[in-house]
C-alpha cells in the first residue's frame, strides 16, 4: 500500500477558449501549453512534487508534501500570468488510481470542464502531516533497452516514435488495469510511473507483458520515499544500476 | 502529391547528459524540455512553420518557407540559451514520411545521436523558392467527438487519458502505414497530421478504422497551402465547420 | 533595526562568455538574462522571497526564510537549465546594506567574477530559524504621482523614461547613503526598497529630497514582516491607501 | 541622418490591472514582465530587430525591416498568451527621437494608457521597402572600462550598481539632449544606443561629458546597417576592437 496524493490541474473551459472568437494560431497554443506545464513543473517540483503534462489541459501531479496553501499559490500564479485560469482538485488514497479518481470526481461534481461559470475551483484535502511516512510513494522509472542503437540511429524518426509510443501505450494500460498505477511518457524513451504497492515480480510481469504484446524491451528502477522527488531520484539511481549490471529490475529498498 | 519540407531537430547527446555526472532532477529536465519545445515552436512558428514535441529530444518540424539561414539561427539561438546543443537536418519529398526519412538518414550518416563529438550538425537543402506552390502542404486537424461529455466530465482523468492516447496510438500508426502521413498529439483531444495527398475517402477510411479498432470517434478538418501555418489554420476552420454541420470530414478546397 | 538576509546571485564569468568565441546575438543574451531573472524570481518568490534584476548578471535577492538547501536547489536548477552557472552568497545584518556587504565580500574572497575557475560558489549562513521575527524586514513600495497623466500620456516615451529614471537614480543613491536601504526599479513607475529601520519622517525626508533635487513626486507605502512577500504585500496595501487618501506616506503598523 | 523605425509597445491599462481587484503578488508581476520582454525580444529579434525593456510596461523596439503584419503577429501572440494585451505604434524619422515621438503621439491620440476601452491599437506605417538603405540605423554599444576589477570585485554590489546606474542616467540624458539618440541599459555594464547620425567626435564628446560629470569611464563601438541586428553586431565587433587596441571609440565604417 501507498499513500498517494494526486492533484488534478485542469485549465478552465480551455477547449472553447482555443477557438473563440475564432481558432487561435497553433504556435501560440503550443507555446502556452508547454510554458504552463513548465511553470507548474517548477511550482510543484520545487516543493518535491512531480508534474506530468498528460493531455496538457489536464495535468496530473503528485503532490505529497504540498498543503492547501501551496496549491492555492499555484492557482493564483497561473491566474496572474496566463490568459486562462485553472481549477485544482486534490485526491488521496492507498493507490494513485484511487487518489486521482477522488480528485476527478470532486472536479466533476463542481461542474463541467467546459462550463464557463466553473472557474478556479480548489477542492480536496491533502494528506495531513501526521499521516505522512517515508513509504508514501513508490515511483518507477522505465526506459527502453538500446533505444538509440536500435531505433534512433537506424529508423525514420517517426518510426522510432511509433515504437516508443506503442510501448508506452501498452505499458500505461497494463499498469493501470493490472496494478492501479499511473504511467507517463516523459520524453526520449522514458516513462515514469506512480505506483501502488508493486513488488519486483509485478514489474517483471509488466515488462514481460509489454515485450510479448508490442515487442518493446523495457527495464525499470524503483524508489520509495515521502515525496515524488525523493522516490523518483531513487528510481533514477536504480535505473543506473540496471545499466551497470545489465539487469531488468532494480528495487531501491 | 505534396512537397513537404520536414526538419528533424535532435538534441545532441541528450541521454548521457541527463545522467552525467549523476541523474539530474526530473523537474529541471521536464522544464528544460518543455521550454526548449516552446522556444522552437515560436522560432519555427513565427516563420509560418509547425513544431511538434514528439519525443522532446527529437522534435519534428514542418518548415516549408524556412531557408537554411533560418535553420541556422534556430540552432544558434538554442546553443546560446541552453546547456545543450541541437543538430538539425532538413528533408524534402513528395510525402512527409519520405521527407523525414531523408532528414533522419542525413543525421544518422553524420554520427550517432549519442556521439559526443557529433554536435550542431546542419544538413539538408530546403525546397527552393522557385519550386514552392500553394499546394505544398496538406494538414489535417482531428479531434475526438464529445470528448468532454463522454470522458473528461465522467471518468477518472487517467482513464480519459488512456482513451485519447489509444485513439492517437492507432491513428498515428494507421496514417503512417496506409497514407505516408505523420500525426502528432497536440494536447486535449487534438491530433494534427501532416499528410501526403489524401482524399476525402482516405480520411473517412482512417476514421472508420480507428473507430472499429479502439472505439474512439474522430472528426477531421483539412487544409492545404504553401505553409504549415496557413494549411493548419485552414484545417482548424474546416474542423469548426464539422462542429457546426455535424459532419465527420470537411475539406477546405 | 531589521534582520535582513540578502543573497547575491552572480552569473559566473558572464562577461567573457558573452563574447566567446565571438560576440553572441544580443537578442539571445537579452532573452537569456530576462528568463533567468524570471526563473529566479519564481524560485525565490515562491518561498516568500523577493528577487531584483539589478544588473541582470548580479541579482540581489531578499531571502529571509530560505535556508541553505533552498539556495542550493536554486543554484542546481540554474546549472541544469542554462548554458551558464551561478554563484550565490548569503549575507545577513541589521541593515540591508550590511547584509549585502557581507554577501559581496564573501564572493569577492572566493575569486573574481571573471575567474573561469571560480564557479558555483555557495557561501554564507542564513538567519537561524530561532532568530527570525515578524519585524525582520521592512519593505517600502514607492510610485510616481500621476505618472500616466503627467508623463506617459503626454511626452515622448523616452522622455517619460528619463523622468522616471532620474527619479529612481536619485532615490537609490539617497536611500543608500542616508538610510542604508536598497532601492530597485521594478517597472512602470514603481520602486521597491528593502529598508533598514526607517521611520515615517525618514520617508518624508527622502520624498522631499527627490522632489527638490530632480522634480519627481513620489509617494510610498511601507510594510513590515518576517518575509519579503508579506512585508511587500503590506507595502502595496499601504500604497493603495495613499491613493485612496491622497497621502504621501502610509505605514502599515 | 538615419532612417529609424521605432515601435512603442505598451501594455494596455497595465497599472490598474496590477492592483485589481487587489494588489497582485510582486513575484508574479516580475515574472510576467520579464517573460513578456523575453518573448518580445525573440519576436522582434528574430526578424533582425532589437527590443529594450525600458519601463517593462512600455517597451521601445527598433523594428527596421518589420512590416505591419509582423507587428500584428506580435500583438496577436501577446494577446494569445498573456492575461494582458498590448498596443503597438510604429514611428519613423531621421532620428530615433523623432521616430519615437511620432509613435508616442499616435498612441496618445488613440487614448490614455490607462483607458480600459483603448486596447490593441496598431498604428503607424513602417518604412517602405523601397526607402530602406544600408545606412538606416546607427547603433552604439558602450561599456564601462574595467568594471569588474574596479567595481564588481571590490565594492558592495549595490554600490557597484549605483556607479553603473549613475553612468547610465547621465549618458541617457546627454545622448538624448545633445544627440537625439536613445540609450538603454542592457545588463552588466553595457548600454546600447540607437543613434542619429553621430560622428566620432560626438562619441568622444559624450564619453568625456559622462566621465567629467559622474566619473564613470566608458568606451564605445559603433555599427551601421539596414537592421538593428546587423548594426548592433557591428557595434559589438568594434567594441571588441576597443578592448584589443585600448581605444575609446571604434567606428565600423
Amino acid at each position: 500500500m501507498t499513500n498517494a496524493q494526486i492533484s488534478l490541474i485542469q485549465i478552465d473551459n480551455y477547449g472553447p477558449w482555443t477557438t473563440t472568437p475564432e481558432p487561435r494560431r497553433e504556435v501560440d497554443l503550443q507555446t502556452l501549453q508547454s510554458r504552463l506545464y513548465a511553470d507548474i513543473s517548477q511550482l510543484v517540483g520545487n516543493r518535491e512534487g512531480y508534474a506530468f503534462f498528460a493531455r496538457f489541459d489536464n495535468l496530473i501531479t503528485v503532490t505529497n508534501g504540498l498543503n492547501r496553501d501551496a496549491h492555492k499559490l499555484i492557482q493564483e500564479s497561473v491566474g496572474n500570468r496566463y490568459p486562462v485560469t485553472a481549477s485544482i482538485s486534490i485526491g488521496t488514497g492507498p493507490s494513485p488510481v484511487e487518489a486521482l479518481g477522488t480528485a476527478s470526481e470532486q472536479l466533476q461534481d463542481a461542474g463541467s470542464a467546459q462550463d464557463s461559470e466553473r472557474t478556479e475551483i480548489l477542492s480536496g484535502t491533502p494528506v495531513s502531516e501526521a499521516d505522512r511516512t517515508e513509504m508514501d510513494l513508490q515511483i518507477a522509472h522505465f526506459d527502453v533497452n538500446d533505444a538509440t542503437s536500435k531505433y534512433t540511429d537506424k529508423l525514420n524518426e517517426f518510426d522510432t516514435f511509433i515504437n516508443i509510443e506503442q510501448g508506452y501505450a501498452e505499458l500505461m494500460q497494463y499498469m493501470r488495469r493490472a496494478h492501479d498505477s499511473l504511467s507517463f511518457f516523459v520524453g526520449g524513451d522514458n516513462v515514469i510511473a506512480v505506483c501502488s504497492g508493486m513488488r519486483e515480480s509485478d514489474y517483471r510481469d509488466t515488462i514481460k507483458h509489454v515485450n510479448e504484446t508490442v515487442d518493446v524491451e523495457l527495464k525499470v528502477g524503483v524508489g520509495r520515499a515521502a515525496t515524488a522527488q525523493q522516490a523518483g531520484m531513487g528510481a533514477k539511481h536504480e535505473l543506473e544500476r540496471c545499466r551497470e549490471n545489465g539487469s531488468v529490475v532494480e528495487i531501491g529498498w
